[in-house]
């Protein structure tokens, strides 16, 4: 059961292969009677789409999804919401000659080895990165959930290479700052370093290769007391399922790393009150303590690998034949994943958090 | 069910507050027939058990485990595995002030909001770090299995502060380095860092502070194939394991937040064969492509905050009165919890690996 | 999580509405590699189809699936396998005024509550018997793993209203048998009884009434010592299986009900052997003790109570209005859904014991 | 992960074996706050224990447990609450020639391919009736939070033999019966047949012989709109609960197997209403359609096998040797365990009907 998260009551299963007939996800655990807005799910995964600035792959996904259940008259029926995305762009030639040669850095041969060589190879299969569209759906409706609960999401770009963006405010971060930044093409907080970042991102492309990134990504309006302690808490379920993001390699929360080198009397965020509500000072811990929401913003940042998908001739092996080979890779690919992966990290972060308010 | 982790057939269960009665676990779902060495895992929890080197507490926790079920004649029964620990040390009265103030880093305000202000918060209740004793009595079972199965892990010390331990050795980690670090009372790679990691201690308490710290954990022997896509991944049931430990706030795999800076062509490792076995040259994913394993050694660091209780005075609140207040922390507490955090880690990872081998 | 069926490694999520514009499966854990032969899941998908002998109805569902996913080159890819089955055949208006009108006997009512009014009313929506439909697709597949361990399902008509069908032989049941009986259009042990049997359907349809009935299921080639005890033992699995196929009411292993009048003397199946297997001589337990396969056939029984829809004026209330009310259920129903529900009670059978085997 | 059962989010994890140490529950998911009383746990545990009454055994089970966790100050803390029963009175010698020789009608062949003949067999290990004692103890907790809400149950001896009870009220059941059938040492709803019953027990125990019956088990007060459709509904999660009571062989919900012979104008249950509330003015679907409550009682019916353990000679196999052999079974058994068995199954009702509450 890789691709069914089950937290709770929530399900969430999604299936499909890159060049197969179609991808999708069904839902399973949602409220009925919650408004369903099609449009903001489209602007949503338009965020995970392709752009035309040279970063992204110029492969045309349309992937409009279409909802087979679970909607009624524009609101949740509480039973399975279901949706479809079809594959027609297909250029499967284009992997001809990848059959049995690992990729370097791709599931190539674990996923041969894993499933007895028979999954589909073709464009990743399963593995691939189109998977996320049906992640970046349900993430889309969660997220349309959440907001019925007070709670808004947002992620931007935190680096590429080595250029950083600046951080989300962690105490007084507002739901204007989330929005604004949904509406850029390029997510980041400080557009100043939009073009430093791009040009690194160029520059891989035109030397053949590609580069990483961090992601930052917050939830706000979760009120105190929500998740637990041990296995199922917060960052449990966050990881669960920002992991299942392809390339996601690092996940940290609040000051995360940052925390090796700190003190306990500057790490622990001192509490405070206006005799009313109760916030701490500074946030540290990411809007959690103990698997639980403090209140306050919920932080944390994934690190994004390369995409190993590079044009460059990499030695690897045929993992049939057991024999030593260069592989040049054909076809379409993003030299920087980041920006594409920004709203799929936000969609995993909606799945989880909603998870805990049904 | 906070502290019921479930992974495929294996189930593990938490229980136990730090001043109740008792703490333990249910392991469900182990083979039965597997032979159970209770001297070892008495050695393996004894690791994580305080030392006298003035870094961890001086509470005398005896910790001894009495297996209450699913062992017989020395083997798995194959139903479920029960240990309880019983508390006999406590001094609750310790703690007799802290009732409803919070401790700045503790879940003392979280929890008591997420349990309607009833949960026990005495030394911490179900959030204490103490509860990772029985995690540490189910990672050293699964751990003896692994063994059957070919399969050994270890940890370290990857850093305490500003100071650095070496890395494991990501391509040829043997089994030799694994159990020559399980030895050391502070378990270093290179133990000549250990007078200085110490000194920041040392430090840090002397100024009625504590301090940070990494730890590295691998696991090697394990088969390319074991693990899956998505969300059921070796990444994904790691981090839901591992952030149950208290106090852990980051997580990387392999390369982890280095991948941000690296170009594709330097993180892709390359596939090479002597025409038998496939390995890679380098292990930058840390042995997991895809969510599965590829055969080289599974590495992950995890980041652990500094422990929150300081002996410093600390602005906090009353959360019941929602008065500001200034709290010190009586009582006995390690000013660096990183040592104790080691086969804390291990244990988190055998139970996630094993669940894998059933 | 209504729909979402976990056992183990294994999920199977099913979605859809009847009226919706398609339904669907996902099945989440199969091992890649495994052969699936679509036409014989097409049979097995036409032991569900509506007859034309005037006992089921004339809704003409053509109920092709089309799988999306998880089938590649004939075989599992071991990724999720989905099909998905497009609602055309659809005449809401015939079910226009039940819209807040409880048809007795049906989920209407408890569905309303339960998601809010949200949920989709037309035909049953989520509720509606076409969900069985997915159902046998997922059973269909998982039958056919099941051949390649050696296992064989089947089940027939144990009766309708007061006709009974002979019993499976509890002891020396064939794969024969089991072949034979799906060749049936009518599929009874004994077709002596079939004219009987018609004349029952035929004489409540006439009456606009509905009548209900049982289903026998055995499940043969299972070699001892599958399953578990208490929770996730065969009786569990198939339980909460066979429970969601609507309808079903009641459940019985083995001797089942009759145990109640049985002494320990008679009920106690004797062990035999011939030096190499060991069997029982008679199989009262139906082949489970403790949960676990003994290695004789399983056997079990289900109750299928008369389908509610039938076309007399009933008295029933307005939920909404809160107001009594009669009403007259328009449209085309089964006078007895028994025939159809038999591949439904095998596909849950096959889902449930398949689940063990991976 | 044979003992745990995981109803959304809510776990029960029982442990232990008959001659082990000791045997007990991890209820995990419980809210905080509400109110424990222990002395209500042991009346309705005592409901469980033998009778001096020549119906059940003569082993004196003090089963007295002990609260490790997840109480506090007379409330639940929300976190995990533990019991532990420890084993006392072991006449382990009782069981000697057992180990080996497969009891009729027992686990012990079953369990012991199973587990790879490593399970422990004394007394039946995991398998035995005496695992039911946590049960009752996690049931004894639900039920008191049950009440809470409002939500009150009962169960009671339907048949014995072929001596039957009444049947509860299906429409107008109060809460007085129910209170009033937990105060009878034998749980009949009309004590006139007790003796007849009785006598059935006598005289099959008078004959080295025992006697199955049957159990009808009640709820009121849940609300309509609770439970789910397919796979995770009311009657799946009693199934999955009630399944886990050894001896449990059938399972009926309402009419349950009389709806076979039924025409569905008598089965429907027609609503009514006086213009604020609606009901049924019969109960024939045992309160629950499509899964979920429809605000009448819940009412299942419950078949327990004759207890294999008679003292008869019988003729079995020595699974080891391979050998027909004859068994006596010497110690001490109940000649029915019916009696015995109705806390049990009210026990995993309350576990399965919590649960959607939480």
């Amino acid at each position: 059961m890789s691709s069914n998260l089950r937290f709770g009551e929530l399900s969430v299963s999604i299936f499909g292969e890159s060049h197969g007939a179609g991808i999708g996800v069904v839902i399973d655990g949602l409220p009925g009677g919650k408004p369903i807005d099609f449009d903001k799910i489209l602007e949503f995964m338009a965020r995970r789409a392709p752009k035309k600035d040279g970063i992204s792959t110029r492969r045309n996904e349309k992937d409009l999804p279409e909802i087979l259940s679970g909607v009624f008259n524009g609101k949740t029926t509480g039973t399975p919401l279901s949706a479809v995305i079809r594959n027609t762009d297909q250029h499967s030639a284009d992997y001809g000659n990848l059959s049995t040669v690992a990729r370097p850095g791709h599931a190539d041969y674990t996923g041969a080895v894993r499933y007895h060589y028979a999954n589909d190879p073709r464009g990743g299969g399963h593995f691939s990165g189109r998977l996320t569209a049906p992640l970046v759906f349900a993430g889309a409706v969660c997220g349309q959930l959440l907001e019925e609960y007070g709670v808004f999401s947002g992620a931007h770009i935190l680096g590429i290479g080595s250029v950083s963006d600046d951080r989300f405010d962690p105490v007084f971060l507002s739901r204007e700052t989330l929005d604004e930044i949904k509406e850029k093409d390029f997510p980041l907080l400080n557009s100043d370093r939009e073009k430093e970042m791009k040009a690194i991102v160029w520059e891989a492309s035109a030397e053949l290769d590609s580069v990483g990134g961090k992601i930052e990504c917050a939830v706000i309006g979760l009120k105190p007391g929500i998740g637990s302690p041990m296995f199922d808490g917060l960052e449990n379920r966050i990881a669960q399922a920002v992991f299942g993001v392809p390339a996601i390699k690092g996940l940290e929360f609040g000051a995360g790393f940052c925390f090796s080198e700190m003190r306990g009397s500057e790490a622990n965020d001192r509490f405070t009150t206006d005799g009313e509500t109760i916030r701490t000072e500074t946030n540290h811990n990411g809007g959690i303590l103990g698997g639980i929401s403090s209140g306050m913003p919920i932080l944390f940042t994934a690190a994004v690998k390369p995409t190993p998908s590079i044009a460059q001739p990499q030695k690897t092996v045929d993992y049939i034949k057991k024999e030593n080979t260069v592989l040049e890779i054909k076809g379409r690919h993003d030299a920087c994943i980041v920006p594409r992966a920004v709203p799929c990290i936000e969609a995993a972060a909606n799945i989880a958090v909603l998870s805990y308010l049904l």
